[in-house]
């Protein structure tokens, strides 16, 4: 797929504020971001961001999200290795959603699958999709 | 983009209370969708579905949001024929955001072009990456 993207590193602090100034975070402070492979198109997860996570990621280059259920910032891969690299963040029209171009190491999915959307509603029901490709509790390890 | 999905067309009654069971609403009732081109894994936009927008959907084959600005179903298209056709529908790991394979008639973003992700953050600042492809007073006549 051709994403028309510049890979992304050390954004400076006067383009960071730019681009929050056209986020619009919900009540709670959060916009949903959407993590898609940069190069093959696949989508791999959506979860949240908030400020510091969007300032973070990218200064970093390496994507931050924040945890709702933690109530705290989720290096993505911190715990599990499988880390996000930063290609581009882009905004939508609204400034309400923002899809985030990465470089996936492994799988980005918590249950070992490449990608979170492996459930598929067909006509004879739910069909699961694809495979786990690491087991979990080798990414999550007790 | 290989998507291994398969049309959807009058997805039956049973399956479709199968996928409503599945689908974690928010306290508003509400589930993101990432709408994707099936056939080349473009990002089209990000809206949201209520129970009653994802039974229409996989019941018709036509994607039907839920506006949470006019607080009412919206049927993509219905105003500016910039339709939504199911390819499939799928559920995340947690349940809790939606991925529409689709395929988009025209442009699915009000600006008249293609997708809503057409601003980008760079070093050197904010760009847009997309032109406009159809006059967006020609999709909204007044």
């Amino acid at each position: 797929m051709r994403t028309n993207s510049v890979m992304t590193e050390n954004i400076p602090e006067n383009v960071i504020s730019e681009a929050l100034e056209l986020i619009k975070f919900d009540e709670a402070g959060l916009v949903p971001a959407i993590a898609q492979q940069h190069d093959t198109g696949e989508n791999l997860m959506l979860a949240w961001m908030n400020k510091e996570s969007v300032s973070e990621t990218l200064a970093s280059g390496r994507v931050c999200y924040w945890s709702r259920s933690r109530g705290k910032l989720w290096r993505k891969g911190e715990t599990s290795g499988q880390v996000q690299k930063l290609i581009e963040l882009r905004i939508d029209c609204d400034g309400d959603t923002i899809l985030l171009l990465v470089d996936q190491e492994g799988v980005a999915c918590h249950t070992g699958r490449r990608n979170c959307f492996f459930r598929a509603v067909r006509n004879d029901g739910l069909k699961s999709i694809a495979d786990v490709e690491i087991n979990p509790n080798k990414l999550y390890p007790k």
